[in-house]
């Protein structure tokens, strides 16, 4: 069963209950504004039904509603930033401006955070760089669901990487992917489902084989991309741990296994090295490189070439990253976003716990 | 059949066949620097193994052996790089080296280069920041032999990605790695000795699934990354997409299918839209975020517990990234480097052509 909500309901009950949480005007609006972007673009699993999950981490205290986010450190490229644990939704949008600052003044900005939670989809915070005629970099750890080639201990997260980059009368090109073969969301639909799961997704506790979508419950472990080591499963896992040293390492955050977890009734991990999760922004001015003109006009080019390249038998088009998500978005802003039974109860339960109406 | 070589003998030789084609002997020195560093960290398929490669190239007139290679934009933190169609080999280390400087005063360094061809090994190229407490990025596009996710056309190279990370006491983190599931040279190691693929690392022209190692001559082609749709085989192709656009499209060298190949007996596509092959390299200054002391110590940390991480049966350790590489290179260095016959008498039939001799 499913319901159809429209977008304004749902950001204003979604900034509601930000504000509820002590979150001012400007930030609820933020973070609200994140979370929807994800529903919008078909991430459901970043979107509105994360809600009471992060309602969940301020009620354990692991979120501070009002946090006093700054720079800790600069150069005239970088910073580090420190988020003072608030809501990673708010915390990545500031961490991005000051990338984007930086690099109107230095050609690029890069920005390393520590001391945050989880910052939601990572592709719309790239993508704040692109009406600036920017290349936008988002990426960020997450609590260790994933075991390194060789390994049977989880020691990474499925920390994806964004990057946006501006094209002329083509859309932008977003790639956004974790850095796992599946991402969790892909299993949790599976386990809903009640249906196995591909080959080459999780493995077992002893680091066998496993289609069990439910794996990581018998303490199993998503896979780096790539899934074993004969198809170079190592570069999903170089990926993921260039992604957390990158978020992690260089800013003083959490890493490897001692990334806090999403979950609030997940105890914290033991002897955390860092302060909170870390994620890991850049910005890349075009003209800093070429005009800007001369780039779109390849960008374009490369997206007309790769979209009409023949196809396997069946296969309509070659995808470019980001299409499916912008066209995504136009369907539900104009028919409304469809949210299942158990999200909507998720909603009517925070609703009642804040004296609020979900329309 | 194979036999043993100093690193002194090939590393002279080398450099004596560079500055026969012209090069001077600053740029017959970095040259032959590169090409011996991928034989030493048992890359073999970027080491002499492709000298003849590069003879040839510049025999075609592909390769300018005596290239004006200069910085053609820039702003504080960045630069594109004009390589005059030089050696990749030496076009790279100069190129890596703006990035380093850059750093130095901005706190990272990002350079984009146009008109250069095969730059060899491209760890070694991210390398060079270490000694600075710099992180080190390379990247290059190349001739496409790899078909984007649901096509049939050969659209992106092998466009690989190295990160080098400084750490204290460990070895330093070096990633290193093609974007496909397999790299071209295991491919032809299997080629060899006439064994099929494993399946998921190639496909036919038809874009169906084969396990014949010699499908890239029938009009097959490499796979991206995760191999197939199920195993988010998008991804490889959103980070192969991703190098060639950083490579070519902010520099303005050529891209896609229109990437000059590096055998010189393959023509040339046609209506080429930009300048040589392009890379992509950066560098980033350790403490423009944090000391190098901190950075180090969570490095240190974060490497040991990957690596005493709990294994799957019959596996001894999660291996770090760059420690095999740098075992070999100990071992090549105490015991020599050996090469199969085909090589040598490569080698043998350039020292004729230029009036040497190869020890």
């Amino acid at each position: 069963m499913e319901q159809n909500f429209t977008y304004d309901s749902l950001f204003n009950f979604s900034k509601l209950v930000f504000e509820k949480m002590g979150c001012s005007n400007k930030q609820a609006t933020e973070a609200a504004n994140v979370l929807l972007s994800a529903d919008l673009r078909g991430v459901d699993s970043h979107g509105v039904a994360r809600l009471s999950g992060y309602v969940r981490l301020w009620e354990a205290q692991r979120v501070n509603a009002q946090p006093d986010i700054k720079i800790i450190h600069e150069s005239p490229s970088t910073a580090v930033v420190d988020g003072d644990s608030g809501l990673g939704l708010v915390v990545a949008p500031f961490a991005m401006q000051v990338a984007i600052d930086k690099a109107k003044n230095a050609g690029t900005g890069w920005v390393s955070v520590q001391n945050s939670n989880h910052f939601g989809i990572a592709g719309v915070h790239a993508m704040m760089a692109l009406e600036q005629d920017m290349i936008g970099i988002a990426m960020t750890n997450a609590s260790a669901l994933v075991a390194p080639t060789f390994s049977t201990e989880k020691l990474l997260g499925t920390n994806p990487i964004a990057v946006a980059i501006p094209a002329g009368k083509e859309p932008a090109f977003v790639a956004d992917f974790a850095t796992t073969t599946a991402a969790n969301g892909k299993l949790e639909i599976l386990q809903r489902k009640n249906k196995p799961a591909p080959a080459g997704w999780v493995q077992t506790k002893d680091g066998s084989q496993s289609t069990n979508a439910n794996e990581l419950k018998n303490g199993g472990a998503l896979l780096p991309l790539g899934s074993d080591r004969e198809h170079s499963s190592h570069k999903g896992y170089m990926l993921g741990s260039i992604v957390d040293i990158f978020s992690a390492i260089l800013s003083g955050a959490n890493y490897g296994p001692w990334v806090p977890p999403f979950p609030a009734y997940v105890p914290m991990p033991q002897n955390m090295p860092g302060k909170g999760i870390g994620h890991f922004f850049g910005a890349m001015r075009i003209d800093a490189f070429r005009t800007a003109e001369d780039f779109k006009a390849n960008m374009d080019q490369w997206i007309q070439r790769f979209r009409n390249a023949k196809t396997v038998a069946g296969e309509e088009k070659v995808i470019i990253p980001g299409e499916p998500e912008l066209e995504m978005e136009a369907h539900h802003k104009k028919n409304g976003i469809n949210l299942l039974q158990p999200v909507i109860d998720d909603l009517q339960s925070i609703a009642q716990k804040f004296e609020l109406t979900l329309l």
